[in-house]
């Protein structure tokens, strides 16, 4: 038996879901292609991501539990979504909880990161992590990251003008190279290495 | 139909789970009574509070999903526990993945806590966290916390140092008083206040 499948698509940068209450015609997604980054973004409109959701995983769970919604959802690159039914199967149910299961525990890395880790390490972390997305793309036999500085500061919960000194010491070190939009990620074992440290 | 449900018991600051890959035997545990703790401990002994379970709440949900558990999980109080069948039912599943929701939202709500407000706006928010669980208790018609400044530290991502400075600032500004291993909470509405301002 074959179900028609409920799918929407989405252009890079457009809304997809904004905070608040759920309604009751708002479903939980599936991504089927492309990147979706959930993000708070605070009065002074700093962004901070919380979850960049990849093909396989979900958003809009909130909507299933009547709880407030906290983040933007937005495109970061075309997006095609599954709308799921308002009543789940067993199996979507049980792929729903394994992706907030492990969304959880990042969640709980980043926590922490934040309480334990300087930010250059912090940003080690987070170039590596988006280096596993469809921002990162091998140019010439280099993985090649396409972030900017505001976005960066969004990864690690900081501002555009503190990154933009980071950077520039992940670059003076020799771990990136760092252009216009664009970071070369030069030494993956060195970012690895200082991801895990302290600092 | 009745089915027998399996069900353990722990005292007070037993461990229930320690860090590390989950094996055959290991359950998906259903809080019946008492306060579980789970908390990461880094190499120097610093403890991180994850997450707070109270009846009704999951943990060791990594045992379903296969993945690493990076957290002590620790008995607070007197805890009785229900070990789930490996095959959750679905409504259990449903409950799993509304907790693993709840709790998602609650460690992003601490992500943007960590990244963008000030200690002591942070050790409000705790406070009020903590005055939800057993571990706060009415005497004399107000509220007391039951915590040292080690548990302190661990619930806002800091060391205990750090903690009795901001306590006292607390103190002196009125919105606590602070006793051996007890806070008073004086002024509610304040620290409600200053849980939702950055500082």
């Amino acid at each position: 038996m074959t179900q028609a499948r409920e799918t929407v698509s989405f252009r890079p940068g457009e809304v997809i879901l904004y905070p608040g209450t759920p309604g009751p015609r708002d479903r939980v997604y599936r991504v089927l292609e492309g990147l979706v980054r959930l993000e708070a973004v605070d009065e002074e409109g700093n962004a901070l991501t919380l979850r960049l959701v990849r093909p396989g995983g979900f958003f809009g769970e909130e909507a299933l539990f009547g709880q407030e919604r906290g983040y933007f959802a937005e495109a970061v690159t075309e997006v095609v979504l599954e709308a799921l039914p308002r009543e789940l199967a067993p199996e979507e149910l049980r792929a729903l909880a394994q992706h907030l299961a492990q969304a959880l525990s990042e969640a709980y890395r980043r926590i922490e990161r934040l309480a334990t880790q300087r930010l250059k390490n912090r940003m080690a972390a987070a170039l590596l992590e988006l280096a596993e997305t469809p921002l990162a793309r091998e140019e010439e036999g280099k993985l090649v990251l396409h972030a900017t500085h505001d976005e960066l500061a969004a990864a690690v919960g900081s501002v555009r003008e503190t990154v933009t000194k980071v950077i520039g010491e992940l670059v003076r070190e020799g771990y990136i190279r760092s252009g216009y939009g664009k970071i070369l990620l030069k030494n993956l074992e060195g970012l690895k290495a200082l991801a895990q440290s302290r600092g």
